[in-house]
């Protein structure tokens, strides 16, 4: 696709990320689809390294997807792989997908001397079309020998729509020593299943049981990549892998590497929402009050996908009344008459109308900003839940629309 | 707000209704918020009418909503009215909103000498500010004693951003004579709370009872404006009422007058969608094969829903990789390996992959056409739905993020 210029949310720079012991990242041009750029990335881990995951759940999940769940749940004292390519989702491939995942696990495992098992593959891009394997298997060789490339050079290798690469990371001071973190992350929303599916790779020095590790994911999964949205669609490919090297000190599930963990994967999931395709504003929805825990995220995510309040946000319009209708629709418990909104410091409306302090210039003025938080307290109960999205833009057809044709 | 070009869907001219015994419609100009234009309606039906209706499930439904709803249930010998302003929705407006409907309703009620449960008032237009219910009632006088509107300026009177007056009729023969339907729509798209809510008003001079014909609204509404999106966003005042006057012969709940019924609620639910908000294209989603209605129903609104898809169709790009995500995402039981995919004529993928026999070009070809059907057979029982939307384009964009400000 045509270059797309730099969302102006974009960070500044690539974040300066540690080296993870026990971890080779590598990068090559494969041709999948693209052209003058890398399209491949393979890392490549030490025996007793530990891997957690989290898939779509979506009900047509590429070939890749499927193979990697199959694989996730298991220990293995043996090292480990993981392959992806972009251009090319192989989802929705029939067998000749199924087939090309084998080949390309059996492949990898047989250049690292591993277990086909112990190979994690995903592929993002057009859905639909053959996954031209060969090329992805023409370049594993020299993949298998490189420890050339650096995080953002992976980062940069599984870009799509992506108009940055995305890494984030953290250390964390330990009586045996420093744990480091780092991640890398590509989707331009949870979106866009032909071009920008949402891929996570976390990696760690840390110690750490596949179990409890697996814990961690399962805990902040929810409340970091299963709290964005950039327009409510589910892609066919996303997948999230964290891997512990344990070439570091011992971590726990509980303390400070949890914390750092649940640091880094919310700072990947913000800069995908500030990648979100013609995102001009990064948006925070704060629900609180709600009857229950649930009935906030239902609350928070009608918010955040309501093509009427993301294109209010757009036009700096504080338009509440879209917020009102959004916590209708959602299917929470709502009392119209308890309800009480905010947009940044400023109460627009509660106990069921407009706040006699409010004003439009207010208003105004505060939505000019690139980061606006919405906050909704639903005055039932104790139930909170946070969730991030983007604005809805021109740009965002001008994308979607015009790109294949 | 600016005057919208006329939606290239709109049908050629408003149809030729039949007047409705029984009824009177008058139309005024109330200044509630636009000026020069009507804004105002008040239909007045003659003792023994039966009323039937469906409402908006938000849970922020708007005041005159609720007032409503606890009046629909009950049988009355008198007479009843129905009045309907255009330009504020009276939602999210607090006591002072229900002060509004009450007195609105009793206004209405003494000069037509009905008694005020027998008054159903609607209201549409922004959210959130106080209705000036005075200059309404201003205009009630003149109203009560008007008999000259017509269908399309009645239809005309309740527009907000519609850009055509919606109306559809019929004309059922029975041994008894001639049984007439006429309704009235607005709205541009379930959508659009602060100015473009749904309203339907349908008139017959059937005789039916009330329990009758409310079997046939909660019949029919599944099917037709309960199946139609425009972009998945619900407002807090849709309000569907059909009032048999009882001057014209006896209707039964089977037979022609139930199917001609059904097609004028068809044929305005489909005229809303012509006139979505920025719409260029209609289409229809046909889902059959699903494991139960239930799940048909959720894969066509899944599909209907997707701004993706919407976007690549406002593309004229035949993009069925959308397709297959959105089926993925909606939460239905789904086989990819049993998936068939079609647009118009085209078999585009079966059996999890795409189909030998397809071509791009005939693809794109099919996607030039301002109407457009989409096919999809999940393989699995008798589960089918059809669901009707439009696409997403950056005149949507336009209207929605550059309106209030």
């Amino acid at each position: 696709m045509a270059d797309l210029p730099v969302s102006p949310l974009a960070p500044d720079h690539f974040p300066d990320l540690s080296e993870i012991r026990g971890l080779r990242l590598g990068v090559a041009e494969a041709g999948v689809r693209y052209s003058g750029r890398t399209d491949v990335m393979l890392a490549t881990l030490v025996p007793g390294t530990t891997i957690a995951g989290a898939f779509t759940t979506s009900a047509t999940r590429a070939a890749p997807v499927l193979d990697c769940e199959g694989k996730i749940g298991h220990d293995s004292p043996d090292g480990a792989a993981i392959l992806v390519n972009a251009g090319n989702a192989n989802a929705f491939t029939g067998i000749a997908g199924t087939r090309a995942v084998d080949s390309l696990t059996k492949a990898t495992a047989k250049a690292l001397s591993l277990p086909a098992t112990r190979v994690f593959t995903a592929s993002t891009g057009v859905i639909g079309e053959p996954l031209p394997s060969e090329r992805v298997a023409a370049v594993l060789s020299d993949l298998a020998h490189q420890d050339a490339a650096n995080w953002e050079s992976a980062a940069r290798a599984i870009m799509t729509t992506d108009t940055f690469p995305k890494g984030a990371g953290a250390t964390v001071s330990t009586p045996d020593g420093q744990i480091h973190i780092a991640g890398i992350a590509k989707g331009s929303g949870m979106i866009a299943p032909d071009m920008a599916t949402m891929l996570v790779y976390i990696f760690t020095d840390a110690a750490m049981s596949r179990a409890e590790l697996q814990s961690l994911v399962d805990r902040f999964t929810p409340v970091t990549f299963n709290a964005i949205t950039v327009d409510s669609d589910t892609s066919t490919s996303d997948t999230l892998l964290v891997a512990a090297t344990g070439t570091g000190p011992k971590a726990t599930a509980e303390g400070p590497f949890a914390t750092a963990l649940h640091d880094v994967m919310r700072a990947l999931a913000h800069q995908v929402v500030r990648d979100g395709e013609g995102a001009t504003k990064f948006v925070e929805v704060d629900v609180t009050g709600a009857a229950h825990a649930a009935d906030a995220k239902r609350v928070a995510m009608a918010i955040a996908n309501s093509p009427l309040v993301k294109t209010a946000i757009a036009g700096e319009d504080p338009n509440w009344g879209r917020i009102v209708m959004a916590v209708g629709k959602s299917g929470a418990r709502a009392d119209r008459d308890r309800l009480s909104i905010r947009i940044g410091p400023h109460v627009i409306a509660e106990n069921g109308q407009l706040a006699e302090t409010y004003t439009e210039a207010d208003g105004a003025r505060y939505m000019k900003l690139p980061e606006i938080k919405i906050g909704v307290d639903l005055g039932l109960g104790d139930g909170a839940f946070t969730a991030w999205t983007c604005d809805l833009t021109h740009a965002y057809i001008d994308i979607n629309a015009d790109y294949r044709s």
